[in-house]
């Protein structure tokens, strides 16, 4: 049997802590079979789903790796939703709470235009709300969330009930538990 | 006449400080057809300078965006090199100057094999102080650096002749001063 792209995935025990098995996504970068089937599997993914989508709108910094070599294949523009103080142009940000303390996201501002369709895309579906908070973003810019990809979905955190709750939200591989 | 790549270029005067005008790349990204084109042209520098390689190095983050779309149209491994922290195995690290204090990068080990070649890519070549740092963990693992790429370059800081010295060095768009 052909390698599937779960197979590429490395899971690493106790990391970051005792008691988490951290699924490394690098595993599949780093094979060309891997890199190139995620991006195919991506492709395929959004063309199943028919969405229709003018940008794509991927989180730093791993979001971007996929984010990117989608854009590309789609011929659309790629925004990056990036950490406080890396984008130099005026933007707008969103605050979101992680386990321990809060994170913030910033959006180039005017990069969205009123009425534009955009796929939001990240490596990693965990809580959600990295990926919630760049939905905001964009549609606090006017825009239309077609929908959010990712490559890897952890299914204890109940993102898809909880945060991204309305948003249509696909993943290639899913794991039970966080 | 049609739009050159240096045309989706944002110049933003005074940032990050008074006297400095910053090439910001994401104006680049954020344009359908300057996106299409700066791949197109990096997959067109490539061939016309008769790289071969295996795989692509990429500078997190913005060299990440760049380094993946081309890895996918090349159909060869991703391999990232990244800051402190953020790379889940075990890695080697090299740590370089800049202006004030130090950074330090990391790629994890055993992603190149002996005798691989490797283009090492980022979005701007300033001092080169990173992408040498990137080419010299490349080396440390026994791969050859086939290239370094760069969407923009600053040809002020001379790293051709420093940093970068001996390197296969291409970039896309010079500008003259830092």
């Amino acid at each position: 049997m052909s390698k599937q792209l779960a197979d590429y995935v490395i899971d690493i025990k106790d990391f970051p802590k005792k008691g988490i098995v951290f699924r490394d996504v690098t595993g599949i970068l780093e094979s060309p079979a891997g890199f190139r089937l995620s991006i195919d599997e991506l492709e395929n993914a959004v063309k199943s789903n028919g969405l229709v989508f003018d940008k794509i709108a991927a989180v730093e910094a791993r979001g971007f790796i996929f984010g990117a070599a989608l854009a590309d294949r789609f011929g659309v523009a790629f925004v990056p939703v990036r950490k406080p103080g890396k984008l130099p142009r005026d933007t707008i940000s969103e605050s979101y709470d992680l386990e321990y303390g809060s994170a913030t996201v910033h959006l180039h501002k005017g990069t969205i235009k009123q009425g534009e369709k955009v796929l939001v895309i990240d490596d990693l579906l965990a809580t959600g709300g990295t990926a919630a908070a760049a939905a905001h973003l964009v549609e606090k810019e006017g825009g239309i969330v077609a929908g959010m990809l990712f490559v890897l979905e952890l299914l204890g955190f109940n993102a898809r009930e909880t945060s991204l709750k309305g948003y249509n939200v696909i993943s290639l591989v899913q794991y039970q538990g966080k």
